[in-house]
């Protein structure tokens, strides 16, 4: 019997512990996709207190936690409205033992351990110790500024989610600076220039107009501001791109073609766009596959992996989309199919030499089999690895399905290659995800080794370990 | 090594094993959702032997045993058809040792060890035996009638399952007589108003009319009579209405109205019903999309909670539906998506203010990451655990199904708010599965303990037991 | 802690290894679907090297193997090319370290124990001397011959995979020499006679009718050839047809009937195709189906099992499949729909007393409940487990896809009728994955055992262990 989250926490075996804390627990960490806020890094910003750190301010925050607050009966002031932070915090102390069974109940506790010092568990009645304890220590502590943070958890690269309309001039001020420990490369998030469909699309594209210092009127004039803002991306270190997509878009031109024809119905659909016009459902898929195509080509130029998030159904509660805004805890899981879309898109990039490397998340465990299989009909061209199933995301980062996604890659894919953890996270307390996720890595392997299915040879396991962890990131990008 | 279905079954571990015994086992039985025959309950009836209790009565009886019957092999006349009932039991008995690995197995045996007192396997060899111990004690013990029973297993309630035509006569009656050790309370299944495409919908309404003293000429009669229902059901008790959809519907008014533009169409779609006319698709599909949605609001209003039951494909073997008719073991998982119609019509209410507590059952597990995602954007209203995942149901309820339930809900959603179990059974046999609920879920609990995972706190995870064994349902129906 | 793959590889508990080693593992083995040379098997063929028995020669080989190393960043040279066998040889060598987690490491281990005496994990350090040992003993060990292989591995009987123009010369060769071990019958895989919509089909079709020597001008000349055909191999042997189909197709008449107004539309069809013309969606799915249920009719008439093989999508690299042709590592997993065409289909045969036998595959385990529970709804008649649930194909033929899909088969379907494994491999070196599904079910067995959840009782699991190792498929195939 083990104690409560102790050292070798996931590790059911004394084998998955060597490769922990021997080989995977002191690797750096590239935390490759996130959304972390530049101006805060380069203010290396510090935290006033534990409810504001965990729970955020105002309509800005940690909406996994919204949202089990919510499921627990709490009055929505304690989450996201103007109550008093100690009082937040009480609601949130109160609802984490209900918690048992989910991610949030592990990362609470890991983030007590590893940035307080804090190994009891939090409840109403060790709420005003612990509540006293981090806020000393997140006032006082040089360790919890974000550098501090960078430093404590050696994280090696952050990767910021940016939209091309945005000057980077904060990207631009932590290079300048020299003083993060960590490289903050931003990535390149164009969704707003792919959502012909939704409100606000002709504003968006005036607004990337004005930060590239062109007018962007037709088709072309898009195709060229996009390739200049992907080249300025790049020249401030980005790596890969990032789309978050419904479902995986798929349609040519009405006649069947990809050729000039195709530009011309997806050029005048974009002028109709830019005129305010109604855009339907064909024409919009058109649009999008043109341009995740175009952009897919120029990634492919810089040697970018390309990142498409796939099958999030969002701001379904449209009441509280009118008091909130987005991204506050209402968005699900999606079941779109996804198998012959995929399918036909990557081969378009293939057929013309243009494809990128890719990393395939869907929200979706469904879609992992048809996935898989197919961006593994896409490897080849002497990268290794060249075309990943992301990590398990969102809706799926928990111990299951982080196993899951393991084991399934393996099965089918190649999980030696494997790129790894990321954090998708909003928050500088999250690095010790990563920690969970060589925990769990960790474990796969060392049971298959006591199990006698993989030879229980530690600098064939440790190298493995050490390369999900970070290696094979670090390559995969460039770094 | 443990012995066969010892007093630890399905209990790993000590702490999964002292949290049953101690903490679960005891809680009484809320049977929320099952569809025993209120006539027998209100007759105290016994039953005259073990075949026709297991197998049942002509067409009418377990379905689930039914079916392993047939895939082993047996003679319809032994299953349905009118042979000896001994003669029935030897051919279950012979199949029982067939059926390793399914969830009968254990029901057959946990059955027999906690009704019956016997405790070897039934086969071929020990059947005899076994007829005849049963028998003696169905005829002769009060244990076994269905009073006993209740008190037998601790049943505080039943929720019966009721079309709004039926004039709920039994529930008064067994109310008058006050002798039932449990609460019996109807629970509000109105699917043939809503299934305007089948066949005999005219009849139905007719004999909703009749039922109601009313005629019912236009759609504003059927809500009038609905509403009327509902009132009436809840003046007797109950707490829940139960839906079976295909698919879950969504169709506004063809121009994509919610408003009179709506009521008006559906109205047209109804009274062409009324007439026999053929209904298509698209207004069927409005048509129930209005109904759920009229019903909901009722429900809303009475604290009531609504039961969906989504993805069977009914009666697909149309030679032995005409044999042998409905509900006789051909009905099977569908696979329709449920996404993006779920989202809206949770949506529909919740912007109105009408949204009831939902309990969403699906019959297809690929369908509970957007079903559990999706229900979690519509919690909070301060209900803790206002939108529930109902327990793994037909053909998800084995022992994987259940696990895997509980985890994702765990992993995604509040598992300590979980209501927990029902039978969905037709027979006074079928308590036991309470119990085997309750073993996998102390055992989830335990082995989560023994590995660090959560802390092995007996105050807390005794409490958690017993609340998603009984206290949840209890506070959550408001009994 | 067990060594690499000893001789208790996947078995946990004692009595998993006493039910494989003293029930399961002397089985004969029954590969009743693969894609075998039969000419080969008429050659008694001996094989040259290692490198050309594991990956093949020119385009024709392991497709598994050589997606895993493209997805390895091998060069395709090393691949399909025609480089040094020895060179291809150590790519592969150099790739298996990196397939830890994926099937093809133990089977490529299982190969090198069970053939070749050879207990060492292969590597780039241990290439050089296996690559000599294995080479010494394919070119000097009669034990490997085809005939030696089919002995040592107590092969009881082959079907491989024919088309209905294949004269079958080679199986009357082999019978006719009396020389194999195994029996090795023919089964009919009729897709080019079911794809109207593919290129080649009037080509086909003509190569069908010189087989036949008939001519084929209309639809019934066609189902008169297949009737023939169906016999002929009937004759040699078959047992079983195959049929790879991307989803389930059902369509009747455009008015919705299955009478002649239906044959008179297909014919229609058929006679467009066989002049070129081009098939729309709806006609040539109308066409599928009618062509299927006359099949299935056939099979129903022979005693004939029907295998199914859904969901996968085919060549979806145009790249590669215009380098190499299909067939080459470039197929995926589909994910259409599958109930409710899978269940009007089956009701068609049924209503008609037509439904043969079947075997249902699926490579997508998103599709697996539906279609247990499907084909369930379609047992009876006398024939225990007559409707099958297929193993698990292909991309779903590890650990944990043939786990799951037995586990599900124990669940919701009966267990105890299974058919078991076969191998669907073009190569003689796989009789080992027989040997890798015992010790997984053995497994799945001696653990319920030992929990207490089955009885421990070596007569009846030993039993269940040979019939799902052997004697069911023995039955079922009236072998």
């Amino acid at each position: 019997m083990k104690d409560f989250m102790d050292k070798d926490f996931l590790l059911s075996n004394k084998t998955a512990q060597k490769l922990f804390h021997e080989a995977a627990a002191e690797e750096p960490i590239i935390d490759y996709h996130c959304h972390l806020i530049p101006k805060e890094i380069a203010d290396n910003r510090r935290f006033s207190d534990i409810a504001t750190t965990w729970l955020g301010e105002g309509h800005y925050g940690d909406h996994y936690k919204w949202r089990m607050l919510r499921a627990n009966g709490v009055d929505e002031n304690l989450i996201t409205g103007n109550a008093d932070p100690y009082d937040r915090f009480l609601a949130w102390a109160e609802t984490v033992p209900a918690l048992i069974g989910n991610p949030l109940y592990h990362w609470t506790h890991l983030e007590l351990q590893r940035y307080f010092g804090i190994t009891e568990p939090l409840n109403k009645a060790s709420a005003p110790a612990i509540w006293k304890a981090t806020n000393e220590k997140l006032q006082n502590d040089l360790d919890l500024s974000v550098y501090g943070i960078f430093k404590k958890f050696k994280v090696y690269a952050v990767g910021t989610t940016d939209d091309p309309a945005d000057t980077l001039e904060w990207h631009e001020k932590i290079a300048a600076a020299g003083q993060s420990p960590a490289q903050v490369i931003p990535s390149f998030r164009p969704d707003r220039a792919v959502n012909i469909d939704k409100d606000g699309f002709a504003a968006y594209i005036a607004s990337l107009a004005k930060t590239a210092g062109k007018s962007i009127d037709k088709l072309e004039d898009l195709l060229q501001v996009l390739g200049e803002r992907v080249a300025f991306f790049d020249k401030l270190g980005a790596r890969s791109s990032d789309h978050g997509l419904e479902f995986m878009p798929f349609a040519l031109a009405k006649d069947g073609g990809a050729g000039s024809s195709w530009e011309k119905e997806v050029g005048e659909t974009f002028s109709k766009a830019l005129e305010g016009g109604k855009i339907d459902a064909q024409a919009a898929e058109s649009y999008k596959t043109f341009i995740l195509n175009f952009l897919a080509e120029q990634y492919s130029g810089k040697g970018w992996a390309m990142q498409i998030h796939l099958s999030a159904i969002r701001s379904i509660n449209s009441r509280m989309l009118k008091a909130l805004g987005p991204d506050t805890g209402f968005d699900a899981v999606h079941d779109h199919p996804v198998a012959a879309k995929l399918a036909l898109f990557l081969d378009l990039l293939e057929s013309r030499g243009k494809l990128p490397k890719i990393i395939m998340y869907s929200l979706n465990f469904k879609d992992f089999y048809p996935i898989t299989s197919i961006i593994g009909s896409f490897q080849g061209g002497g990268i290794a690895g060249k075309m990943q199933l992301g990590s398990s995301w969102w809706y799926l980062d928990h111990i299951d399905g982080m196993e899951a996604q393991m084991k399934l890659l393996g099965n089918i894919g190649i999980l030696s290659r494997f790129i790894g953890m990321l954090t998708d996270s909003r928050s500088f307390l999250s690095y010790p995800r990563h920690e969970y996720f060589r925990r769990i890595l960790c474990n796969i392997l060392g049971v298959w080794a006591e199990n006698g299915e993989i030879p229980n040879d530690f600098e064939l396991l440790g190298k493995l370990a050490k390369d999900i962890s970070f290696g094979n990131a670090k390559r995969y990008f460039e770094m």
